[in-house]
């Protein structure tokens, strides 16, 4: 077990940042949320899943909305432990360590808030090692786990509790509630044993995170072969570099959905056009798939290097455009059928940023 | 108490179908399920709020969504027990009585069903006298009473517990769930001890409903005097006779809508508009309102003074509308916020039938 304080919290909102694959809400309103509860509370306690016994009760906490809201709508923070409480009860069991559902965006950094609030470690593991925008599309659900029971709550005090027969059908009914309760709400799911995320949790999550963040910070101080390390630590390669020339985004049927295309700084007849729900999903280069979901799409700004949120997009933009190749955990038989493009209705081949089929 | 077998259905369900006021479902499929559970556990037993303790657990259940809905995704039967055990869960509190929600439409035949496989009474209550589309719609609501904790169930085995900081978001959410679940599923709501339903619900509403449909069947056998029977018991009128010349339905935001438009047989320039939310809502005649909510708007076949629901009525039918005073319950403060025309979005005044301004 460490001790996580406020200063380690600039490079892991960083790296959570890019993580977000542009959606996830903005990780720089979580960290205060977080600095806020360490202020209260003291340091975080962060375990790996081997230093709790097997039978320890875990359940994730985080957002649950659209991208466009959550910025807008801001959490207040209650709502995280009402929605854990209600889920505790519900169970009728203690909560024994908070986890993540996903390393990337607000959901990294919230977990560290709710858990040291309620005295209980947070867990450095993850179902998805990056951003998606469905409750199912997690390792968790590839594992067999079930989503349910999970409590939504706001903040005004309004909690609802789910038990859905699938994980997929599951996602339709929070999201049915959340688009009444103003699409951006606290969901506290996925309760399982310590052995059940041992099965199926993507491991040090944190850790990753951070050093994604640390990577990246080097890259903003256009340090010597910063560029290179980060590549290499992530197995990801720059896949676009260019200007924003079109920026389509709505909210509908509870989510951030748009298309935002890129014409090419060396050649203006070559374009990327990606495709967002709540997160930047497919990226396709004159008409063919670039990279494709699980697989990461990750988006900075041309002369800083800051990860550009979808929120922040805007007409003009200068923007380099990363693949990351998704964590190994999701190399797993099914993995198509909850986070590959058919599963976002994208009617493309996965073709997986690093050669491989899977 | 008293035992409630199935001879005694056929005058209820009749009775039933005309306080539907056009919606509720059709209770003629509510009877079939009560018959079952008859034939399978005996006789229902059916008893007065004073013949419970005061702090006796009762509980409400009944089907939820569109008419348009119910009718086609025809209730399993089982939802409506598992969204009762849901409830009963959540409160850690043995349910003794079941209490219908509604007196009108399927409503108010399911919970003699649900007692009896529970082996419970079935409570001679309710909390609208009629049918109302909305779950905060209701007497309960009136007196201060929460619709939550409430459970949502399907028959797949999907269950919703929601906990709602009014009744009218209560509504939204509920709502929202169900069209996710195909807008025909079960809900448990209303936990309320005896006591608490001795100051809010309209007694003896299964006897009412066993006579007014026993004073329909007189008039469909055109017995002397049978008219004016019934007018004068329900101190209703006739408010309109005239054919179907237009028929506007869509099933839109969770309830079936529409406008009916009939024109008079006397004087065929003389029109009345009906406005629908699953239920016949609004009269309005040559522009003036004739009947307006809480009051109920009833429709028969002009014919056979057969009741027509909402979903049978067709172009050319030849009808008879009733206006019906509201139960003297809602005569209470506050209750035109709660099911005035105000409620429903229509901006008209609350013209009650029996003429006195409330």
């Amino acid at each position: 077990m460490r001790q996580l304080g406020k200063p380690e919290l600039a490079e892991l909102t960083l790296g959570a940042t890019l993580l977000g694959n542009g959606g996830g809400g903005d990780p720089a309103l979580a960290r205060l949320i977080a600095e806020q509860a360490i202020d209260d509370y003291g340091p975080v306690t962060v375990a790996k899943l081997d230093e709790f016994p097997d039978d320890a009760q875990l359940v994730t906490v985080g957002v649950v909305g659209a991208s466009t809201a959550i910025v807008e709508k801001i959490p207040a923070g209650r709502e995280f432990i009402a929605a854990v409480r209600a889920l505790s009860s519900y169970l009728g069991r203690k909560v024994d360590g908070i986890m993540p559902v996903e390393a990337g965006g607000m959901n990294t950094l919230i977990p560290l808030a709710v858990a040291v609030e309620l005295g209980v470690p947070c867990v450095d593991a993850d179902g998805m090692r990056r951003t998606f925008p469905q409750v199912e599309m997690t390792t968790f659900t590839l594992g067999g786990i079930s989503a349910s029971p999970m409590s939504l709550a706001d903040e005004k005090g309004n909690k609802i509790t789910f038990e859905a027969i699938t994980n997929q059908v599951g996602e339709r009914l929070v999201r049915g509630s959340a688009m009444m309760l103003g699409l951006a709400n606290a969901l506290a799911s996925y309760p399982m044993t310590v052995a059940q995320a041992k099965a199926t949790a993507i491991p040090d999550s944190l850790e990753y995170c951070s050093t994604i963040g640390r990577l990246l910070r080097a890259i903003q101080r256009r340090e010597n072969g910063a560029w290179q390390e980060f590549l290499e630590f992530t197995g990801g390669r720059k896949v676009f570099e260019g200007k924003i020339i079109d920026l389509d985004r709505r909210t509908t049927t509870g989510f951030a959905r748009g298309t935002v295309t890129i014409e090419g700084f060396v050649d203006p007849t070559c374009t990327m056009r990606i495709e967002m729900q709540n997160e930047l999903l497919l990226a396709i280069e004159d008409g063919l798939p670039v990279v494709t979901p699980p697989d990461l799409i990750c988006m900075l700004d041309h002369d800083t290097a800051e990860p550009v949120t979808t929120e922040s997009l805007s007409y003009g933009e200068r923007v380099t455009v990363l693949g990351l190749p998704c964590a190994e955990q999701w190399n797993r038989e099914g993995f198509l059928d909850v986070v590959g493009p058919a599963a976002f209705g994208y009617y493309v081949d996965f073709a997986p940023l690093n050669g491989t089929i899977r």
